[in-house]
């Protein structure tokens, strides 16, 4: 039994040689230990094929366990900790935030805490952005609003000397980079970076990516609350789509490479008719296309809601860029297109319809974070400390099997998670649907994927 | 490297023969199996503590896979399958049988289900309460609404030959058994009976504990609403103290053998001071009791908030009906005696405070499931009906790692699942509300917690 | 002191003759009548400027109370009733077609109840629909979901011929129609047609306008509700806006000749910094234009959130669909158009902004009622009923000061309800928001409301 | 035609003769006037009984409107305005808060502004509470959660003279008093005594009863927040009872004098079967007794939700408190009274019965005010700024038909506001329950009321 193995080593500052504040804190407590040690891991590949006997899990499988650790790599008292939060809004930011400045404040007495304003450029010496003094009293109360205090922007992670210029002005010793799969190369390039210099700065990433596609992730943190704020609309569309003669709700939702809002959002409430994601290709026209399938459901039931995540169909949209030379600005707006086919093509057909749409993503991204994601963000930040305090660097806080772990940046942005279109997830959203499982055409059905989608990612044997 | 090993075979009830419909319905589609074989097994234990070094996984290890099955062993136009909801209120019931029915419906096309009324007493002949006759048309907008459309009671499980004839007389091929510890104690000895008599009915349970108390099931369905209902009411008991002069609001919430809800709660929310569970004793008077640190808190703070499993601090409410040897009727209501002891307390001290007791279980547990618990609790229905069909029985539907298995009953039941004291969610919890991470006087401290609570159940090693 | 008169006199269809069932059920109550008699009556304008002297009010300006009258025109075993619900959706109508049949079977006795699928179009013999048989099992938990179980649609309430035939081959008594505006210049024109063919059939109509913009009524069912959906939107263009370097939030809710819910929203949150409705006009460029203190705002804050009702600056967009001379599919959405004139101002300015559009309008309309309007919906369903069972037509159920009262369609349709700029309302809008008064140039300041907006409707003295 | 008249005239202080600022910063708008001015009154009773004939409305039932006034008594820059909140929590206290500090900041340039400690309290010397400096940063968040920031407590509202002592050490000149019933007893009390010691110090009280028990007030802040909350306690309780073999829920609200917020709860969910308010006594046992009605109840349907409301049945508790003489702590809690008896009842006669007590009046006062309490106690606050900063005393805020009005202390809390039985709001509860419109047996019938409920408070005539 083997696997493409993947190096799952942590890389460490130096060695730890400064007793946790943590440790006298819990001396003289009587049961087991607080502490999580170094040899201590979790299996990633979980599943076998090959029916019930012996597994053998190669070394290179195991990811190691997040969690305090006995001797810090940095003195506390010594410690200037910085915070930067990147790319687009996402439920929790706060929580993550506030649980970085509880844990680095009250478990190790950290005092000097600096937030970085809007992403990485609030590095850079262009904007003159201040930075942002983090205490308790500060953000004790930020949760129970969405968004980041910090604010947040997109790019400038490639700017890496110009940002580890900025962090050698800060004295920082720790930075903690709130941020999905783009940002968190940026964290790489900036921890390398910082090798190169010779520098004993840790950079500890929390990757946030509210479509979950990330790998080495067993979900993001704010996804549920994505779900159930989605959930949302989809009721509002079909009660539009009810409530109208031959009414139409299509409704977009995040989902640039990764259909799992889409496909959760399907199979948490029971009224959508057809999912379109970014992982499945489909055909609008010809008669196993959406449009004909559309048009069986709306002649026998009189409505139906579509549910598309923003990533999916975008050959089409090609295809029509191509024919409309005008200036259209925003050729990747899957909704709209297909509000628009749809409409063209009732109306060809001289059905009556009346077509909804919906767009709730700024809804969505900016709500504050549900209660189970509260319990996971809290629980990241504090994982987030532990690591970066024992001087350990270059990796993300993750959860696997339940179980917090530390990940290689460079093994987590090496591939996207994406839905598997033959595996259980698709299965069942298929199934909750009733759509068919391909709206493709006989001669194109070969492709019928996306050609550069590959399959679940890792699998043990 | 070993493991006390135990049994996860599943029993089935004969060789499967019968072409599965959903086989038929996926013939033309040009990607990979729809189907689960039973080759196809789940790592148990994750962990381990002896470095980055390859591991066995011994095959006792492996947890079935669940999903659909390309043969099946009942013929489904020929099926009659009852659903039978017992024990305490949970959000996601209806969900469930909900799932259970459409899958057995569209999926296998089974048109005869029977819904049991009021738990295993439905099939009694004492009450005879006519049986529920299930279709989409009746289920499908049940799921929003909290409770069980079927009614639900506790104990009769053990009228297991009176329960067999019953089934017999119905003709019942399957069995659902929607229920917790002790319900599906009851549904393992009504295989048992089933076997004995040589019937060929299938038992499939599903897991219902809002304690989320059952071993081999990451999380109970229902689970995660509990927790954000139970938000709700320390936000409430927060506002409430914090707006009295030494306001002290305690909230009582479910967890009669372990604290999973109070711990989550807590670290949902960042309002609780002291939350206190089955699995760790804690002293009320002496000079590290509860009192005493309550009396520290309110002195420096003049509010504080107590989160009480209802499970905790047993040992006083026992000493204290034996003291009173009065018909106290309710011995076990730990939060009203804990408002009382903490009223005298302050009382003889002659420190004003103001107490708000909080008992919100009736309101949590009837709640509708949230997003989260409605995929969940679609997944597990759909589960159950793939592994009944398969002719599988004697098994509970359960998820680990993120991956839906079948644990045989036997398994499941045969421990508890309890808060570690000594790992991380109970240090995280401690960390979150700064309470002392034991409340116990000197003499007292060798028996920490309960006697009869073993660590975290399985591992890996 | 006098008033510009209004006829307030209800119509009947003739003498009431039949005891009501109601006077039977209560004839053993000691306590005083149960019902409402033709003597009472509730004043219309309460205000006055004259300072505190003895007032007339005339009988003109009172309004006839509804409620249950002792003796009915219609004999309950023999009528049928009809319900249509027309225009777009809004919160609780379900809730009235509820209250209808739950008031009709339980406290009237009446049977036979047909729910008229689609608007008016429903009664034409076009479409072929078919009538909706009404009971309270088919009611009984339609409140719990938003729109309109019978579906709606716009127009056809001219066709009041067809409509009138299509009634008599019903052998339908009693028309309750949901509606707006138009709807009830509809029921008006039916009511005439039922008189000038000498039939007696009751046309009694419950006012549906989620704008709030009809006269003679306190308020109209579900603006609650949606003012509450609206400041979720609010809430999350705050949040964005804020969290993007100069982030501006552009949200547009429903109002298109009044801005109530506009305004309303923007005093329920205090997030909103300009409130735009069409009752006042306002400039986008030149010193005192919007996007001049936009500009300052953003300077100064980095943040702004901008609030536009549907029909506000309606004289913007007709000026720039005369420029651009192209097929503009949407002439009158002010959100886009505003949204796309402030990225194009900041760009000319060299001022980096961030812009986001929110349109929650489908999410709104489609909200189930809250509790509050779930009252309302309720009691305006039931006096509705007793309205029309004594035979009263041509009427509108509405609320003045918190007394339920018959308004002649005709009055109630005779002037549209807007906020007047010079009163309390916009008032403390605008000192809420710390907008200017008026985002008018100096040239233009004579004309500063569109000329056809009166000041509020009627003014007692 | 003739009333029994009241006094409605409004204190004042002395002249105002300071130019509001308000009337600078509106002086070049173009449009009517910002301002209110004492000639402007809102009528107060509004209906009869007499028919369609011409009325006078004496002018003593004349209500001042609230607003803002062109000229000011207080010279803004020298003020000293000190808010106090006393009694029970209810929603919205913090957006009270709120509105009057933004309100004296930015409208009137008022920068010195106290909160006054745990109610009345706070002013005497015993406790030694420190003020609260408020600022809009202070206040800025607030109403997003529950309950009051300043504390609040019940009584020493008679200790008029140590709190005027401590007013004129505060050298206060207006006093804000959010509270009920007694409170603003007390505020009339201290208005007095400033009176006789010839300070010049305005008090202005701002009414909060969750009870909606005020007089001369169309309904409390925080009343429809609670009625919504409310709601989900009857929805728990309905899932339980409907999912235990012959459940019985039973949920007690808030209501010591007054049922508004059970017969509104009542009316926005369809699910309670039987309301029991102050206002109509009712009999446990007999032919005609609750108990009677619910047995039928229980052995046709199976299940039943009774919903009372505190002050309910007090007169059972008396007799009860009399027949069982030990000391008993609680002799008020009619709910588990009732849920006691309910439980005997069933016993004695060997029905089975599952009962289910649920209290939520904790979770229901601190909730924060929903978005139409939102804006209706911002606008109390601006108003009872305007009020304060004119000179005027001794007066509470208060909306009478959709308008904001001044009501002296003395005729305000001279009545108390309660349901009347023989009118439309009793009635309509009645037929949305379908209990009977009364539960006396025979000998008690001519004593069905309270004998000191009075009928709906004055009438028109």
């Amino acid at each position: 039994m083997s696997i493409s193995g993947f190096d799952s080593t942590i890389p460490i500052l130096g060695q730890p040689a400064v007793l946790s504040p943590l440790a006298r804190a819990s001396a003289d407590v009587p049961f087991g230990s607080d502490f999580t040690d170094d040899n201590q891991f979790v299996v990633y590949g979980v599943e076998t094929d090959e029916g019930r006997v012996d597994l053998t899990i190669p070394a290179s499988q195991l990811l190691e366990k997040a969690g305090p650790r006995r001797t810090l790599y940095f003195d506390p008292g010594k410690v200037h900790a910085g915070i930067v939060t990147c790319g687009g809004l996402c439920p929790g930011i706060n929580n993550v935030i506030r649980a970085l400045v509880m844990g680095l404040w009250y478990h190790y007495g950290v005092k000097q805490i600096s937030g970085i304003r809007y992403g990485y450029r609030g590095f850079l010496p262009y904007d003159g952005l201040p930075l942002e003094t983090l205490t308790p009293r500060v953000v004790t109360d930020i949760h129970r609003q969405g968004g980041t205090i910090l604010g947040s922007s997109r790019g400038q992670g490639d700017r890496v000397s110009d940002i580890v210029d900025s962090m050698e002005r800060m004295n920082l010793n720790i930075l903690f980079v709130i941020g999905g799969d783009g940002t968190q190369r940026g964290s790489l390039d900036i921890t390398q970076e910082i090798g190169r210099r010779g520098l004993k700065m840790a950079v500890v990433g929390i990757p946030k990516t509210i479509d979950n596609d990330l790998s080495f992730i067993q979900k993001s943190f704010g996804f549920e609350t994505a779900v159930s704020k989605a959930v949302d609309s989809i009721v509002a569309a079909h009660v539009e789509a009810q409530n109208a003669f031959n009414g139409i709700g299509v409704v977009k939702v995040m989902g640039r490479e990764s259909g799992f809002i889409a496909a959760h959002t399907a199979l948490a409430v029971n009224d959508v008719n057809f999912v379109l994601i970014p992982e499945v290709r489909f055909d609008l026209h010809g008669p196993n296309g959406l449009l004909s399938h559309l048009e069986q459901r709306i002649v026998q039931r009189h409505h139906a809601v579509i549910l598309v995540a923003e990533g999916a169909g975008q050959d089409h949209l090609e295809a029509s860029t191509h024919r409309d030379a005008s200036g259209n600005k925003k050729p990747g707006d899957i909704g709209t297109y297909l509000t628009d086919r749809i409409r063209d093509y009732f109306l060809k057909k001289q059905i009556e319809v009346s077509t909804r749409y919906i767009d709730p993503s700024y809804i969505i991204r900016s709500a504050p974070a549900n209660a189970n994601d509260s319990i996971y963000c809290a629980r990241l930040g504090t994982h987030a400390v532990h690591a970066a305090m024992a001087g350990k660097t270059g990796l993300l806080i993750s959860l696997i099997h339940d179980q917090f772990v530390h990940v290689p940046i460079q093994l987590a942005v090496s591939k996207r998670h994406q839905i598997a279109p033959e595996k259980e997830l698709w299965r069942d959203v298929v199934a909750a649907t009733g759509q068919p499982r391909l709206m493709k055409n006989a001669e194109d059905s070969v492709q019928h994927t996306l050609p550069d989608v590959p399959a679940e990612p890792v699998l043990l044997v």
